[in-house]
C-alpha cells in the first residue's frame, strides 16, 4: 500500500459530524447489514482463494495474469456484471538472486531482499567495504565522493504506529536513500528493512531513481540483520561485504485493471466506486497487501446490493499494478477519469479492524456522511477530523476532485509482514476481516442508495 | 537441543523435597548469589559476543573452529583455568541449495529447508507427484511400495508445551519420517516443520537413517508453507512438485570440545559438570540454541565461585557437536568418563525463565538438594517430582549413573525459533536470561562448596 494524506482538513463538513447533536440518524437497513456482513464468508474465500490459487502476483507477469484470469472468473460467479480487464502494459523489474556474506571481520551470510528497481550486480557479485549511517540525514550529509566503492548501509529502525504515518517518515531510507548513495558515489547501499517486526525475513518495496542518478545495487536487509550489521560495524573493524543482487528489467509487459460491477438503477447519478489492487510483492502470497482488500471490497459490495435496489452503480476496481508505481491506478484513470464518481474509496492496509474514518466530501455530502458515522459507531469507529485521502489506485481520481472516504485500518501489526515472505494467509484475523467487509459494506450502501443529490462541489 | 527424560521418579528423595516441613534452611549466601546474579552481564555479554563475532557455527565446520577459538579466549580472558579444546573428528552433513516449487496446479515457490543428512537431489532436481498424509502414523500406515516415484509430504502440526513435551511427539516426524517414507519406496520426503510459529522460516534438525534404509531428500517445509500446500492438496487436483535439495557429507572433519574450570580445593572431592553446546544449526546464529545456555552456565560459574573459595572444581563444558548426533558428548564420555563427576547439569532449552527443577540423585544428596530448591524458591523455581534426564551433552555421563539435575526453563516460545533462521540475539529476553544464571550460580555453589560427602549411591 501506499498511503496519501491531503494534508487539509474539510473543517466545515468535520465540525457538522463531530458533533453528536446534529447527526442525522442512520438508516434501521445500516443494522441488518452490519449483522448479515459481520458473518460474511465472501471476504475470507476470497482472500483464501486468491492466495492459494494463484500466490505471489508481482505486476506485469504471467502471475499477475493468472491473478486477473482469476479475478474475472470469480467475480462473475459471484453475480456482478461487466466483469472484465482493461489492459495496459508497463515495464516490470524481476528479481533474480539475493546474497549478502560478510567476508571479513566475522564471515556470516545476511539475510536480504533487493529493491524495486534495483542495478544488477554481475552474478558473480560485488565486494564492498560498508559504510554505516544511523539515519537517511546522516547518508545525506556525507560529502559528494565520499562513497566512492564504498556500500553504504543506512540503519534507521522504524517504529510501529496504529495509523500507519511512520511510514511516511522512515520509508524515505528506502524511497529516496539509493538516489542519495547513488550521487554520493557509492558501489552499493543496504538498508535495514521498513518493518517494524524482528524476523530474518527481509521488507522489500519500490524505489525510484531521481533524475538523473545512475542506478546501483540497493537492497533491504531484515531488521534483525540490519540489527547485527549494526553490532558487526560498532567492533570497530573494517566490514567487508560481498554482495550479489542480480535483476533484469524488462518492457512493456502486459497487466490489467480488473473491472465489475453491481448496476445501479439511474445511470446518471453516478459511480460509487471501490478499489484494492491484485499485484503484490514476489516472495509472500500478497495475503493483507492486498487479496485481503480486495476480498473486503467484493463481499462488502454484495452485502450493500442484497439490502435493497442500488440507484448509483457499485464499482469495483482491482488495479492490476500498484506496488511498483502506481500504474493500474493511472491506466484506471486514463480510461475512465471522465466518468461520474460520487466517491471513490480504497481497502489496501491489510486485514485488521477499521478503527477510524476519515472524510474529503464537499458539503452536500453532510447529511450522507452523517449517516454513514452513525452506521459504523456500533463497529467501534470514529469519525476523524483527518482529512481522507485515498491510496495510488485512486490517487489520479482524489487530485482530479473526486470526493474520497477512508476506512482506517489498524496498521499495529501491518509493517511486521508487509513487502515480506511473511504475508501469507494466517496473518488474515477472521473476525476483524468481517467488521472491515461491515465497515465497507454499510458505507457504500449509503453512498449508493441516497436518493439526495451528491453534487461534486 | 534434545531433551532425554528417564521416565522413571526418584521417589525418595522428592518425598523429601516436597514436603515444606523438613527442608533444610538454604544459607544465606544463597542471597547474595541470586542478588549478585540477577545483575548480571556476562551471560548477556557472551551470548552477544559468540553470535556477533562468530554467527552461524554447523558442528566439524571452519566456523565452529572459530568458535572454539573464541570461546576458548573468552574463558581464559574471564579467568577460567585448564583452558582447552579436547579434539575429535567426525562426519558432516554440508546444506547445499534449498528450493521447492509447485509445478502445478498452482505454480509457486516454497520456503522449506533440508534435514540434516538428506539425501542430495542432482543440481538440477527432482520432479515427482505429492502424496499427502495428515500425520506420521498415516505414512506408516501406507502400503509399501506405493510412494514409489512419489513424494511423501506429512503435515503433522506440532503445538507449544511450557515443558517442550510435545518435541518428542511431533519430532518423530522429522526423527522417522524420512526412513519410513524410503522404505515405501517414495522419492522424497516433505514434512511440516517442527515448530509452533507462523512464519517463513523452515526448522532445520538431524535425522538418522534407519539400517538398511536407502537415503532420499528430505526436507522442512516452514509451517505457513506446509499449510499452504495442504491448502493446495485439499483442492483436489494432482500436485507436482519440481525439487531442488543439494548437500554433500563429509568424512572425518576436525571438532572440539572446550573445556573450563574453576578449581576446588579438594580434587578428591569431585567434579561438578555445567554443560552447553557452541555449535548451532547453519541458518541462524544460535542464539537459544545454544549460545545463552553456554553465557549462562560460564557466568554462573564465576556468580559461584566469587561468593566463597570451592571445594569441588566446577567445569565448563562447552560441546562442539550436538545438533548432529551429540559427538561432542560422546567424545567428553571418552575421554573424561572415568572422572568423579558428583553431578552433571546442562543447559540447552534457550534462555527463558527457569520454573522448575527436576532432581536424579542417590539419596545421600537429600540435604544438598534441599538447600538447592529453596535457594531457588525465591526465583520462582518450584521442585517437580518428574526426573531429571540431562541433555545430549552429558547423556552418556547420565547413561552411566552420574546424578543430573535439570533447570528445566520455560518453552513455551522455544519451538518459535528453534533451529530456524531466526534463532538470533533478538530472541533472548536479558532479565530471564539474568533469573537462569541466578538459578544456575545457587545450585552449582551448593553442589561445589557443600562440605557433605555425595555419594554416588
Amino acid at each position: 500500500m501506499q498511503k496519501i494524506r491531503s494534508g487539509t482538513i474539510a473543517a466545515l463538513l468535520l465540525g457538522s459530524i463531530a458533533s453528536p447533536l446534529r447527526v442525522a440518524a442512520a438508516p434501521p437497513v445500516a443494522a441488518a447489514i452490519r449483522e448479515a456482513a459481520l458473518q460474511d464468508s465472501i471476504a475470507w474465500d476470497f482472500t483464501e482463494g486468491l492466495t492459494t490459487e494463484v500466490g505471489p502476483r508481482p505486476a506485469g507477469t504471467p502471475q499477475e495474469a493468472r491473478a486477473r484470469d482469476w479475478a474475472v472468473a470469480k467475480l462473475k460467479s459471484l453475480g456482478f456484471s461487466n466483469v472484465h480487464a482493461d489492459p495496459y502494459s508497463m515495464p516490470v523489474w524481476v528479481r533474480g538472486h539475493d546474497e549478502a556474506r560478510i567476508v571479513s571481520p566475522f564471515p556470516q551470510h545476511l539475510a536480504l531482499a533487493a529493491l524495486g528497481n534495483s542495478a544488477s550486480t554481475p552474478a558473480k557479485g560485488i565486494e564492498g567495504e560498508v559504510v554505516y549511517f544511523p539515519t537517511l540525514a546522516d547518508l545525506q550529509a556525507a560529502p559528494d565522493g565520499s562513497l566512492k566503492g564504498k556500500i553504504a548501509f543506512v540503519s534507521h529502525a522504524m517504529t510501529a504506529t496504529q495509523d500507519g504515518s511512520s511510514y511516511s517518515h522512515f520509508g524515505a531510507t528506502r524511497r529516496q536513500g539509493p538516489s542519495v548513495a547513488s550521487r554520493k558515489g557509492a558501489a552499493a547501499i543496504l538498508i535495514r528493512s521498513i518493518g517494524t517486526d524482528q524476523h530474518r525475513l527481509p521488507h522489500s518495496g519500490v524505489q525510484m531513481w531521481a533524475d538523473g542518478v545512475k542506478p546501483i545495487p540497493a537492497a533491504a536487509l531484515s531488521t534483525v540483520d540490519a540489527d547485527q550489521l549494526t553490532r558487526i560495524v560498532s567492533r570497530g573493524q573494517p566490514v567487508r561485504i560481498h554482495l550479489i543482487l542480480t535483476s533484469r528489467m524488462l518492457k512493456d509487459q502486459p497487466s490489467g485493471n480488473v473491472i465489475a460491477e453491481l448496476p445501479g438503477a439511474d445511470p446518471a447519478a453516478g459511480i460509487v466506486l471501490a478499489a484494492c489492487h491484485l499485484d503484490s510483492w514476489d516472495q509472500g502470497t500478497g495475503a493483507i497487501d492486498d487479496a485481503s482488500g480486495c476480498g473486503i471490497i467484493t463481499a462488502a459490495a454484495l452485502h450493500a446490493a442484497k439490502a435493497g435496489s442500488l440507484r448509483r452503480t457499485i464499482r469495483i476496481l482491482m488495479a492490476g499494478a500498484e506496488e511498483v508505481g502506481g500504474d493500474g491506478g493511472r491506466a484506471y484513470f486514463a480510461t475512465h477519469g471522465s466518468e461520474r464518481h460520487v466517491v471513490a474509496m480504497e481497502s489496501d492496509f491489510g486485514a485488521d479492524r477499521v478503527w477510524r474514518v476519515d472524510f474529503k466530501l464537499p458539503a452536500s455530502y453532510a447529511a450522507v456522511s452523517n449517516r454513514i458515522s452513525n452506521a459504523l459507531a456500533p463497529l467501534g469507529i470514529a469519525p476523524s477530523r483527518t482529512a481522507a485521502g485515498g491510496g495510488s489506485d485512486i490517487e489520479p481520481l482524489v487530485k482530479a476532485g473526486v470526493p474520497v472516504l477512508d476506512l482506517q485500518q489498524d496498521g499495529t501489526r501491518y509493517f511486521d509482514i508487509h513487502h515480506t515472505a511473511d504475508d501469507t494467509l494466517d496473518k488474515v484475523d477472521r473476525a476483524q476481516l468481517q467488521q472491515n467487509v461491515a465497515a465497507w459494506a454499510v458505507t457504500l450502501h449509503e453512498f449508493a442508495t441516497t436518493t439526495e443529490s451528491l453534487a461534486n462541489k
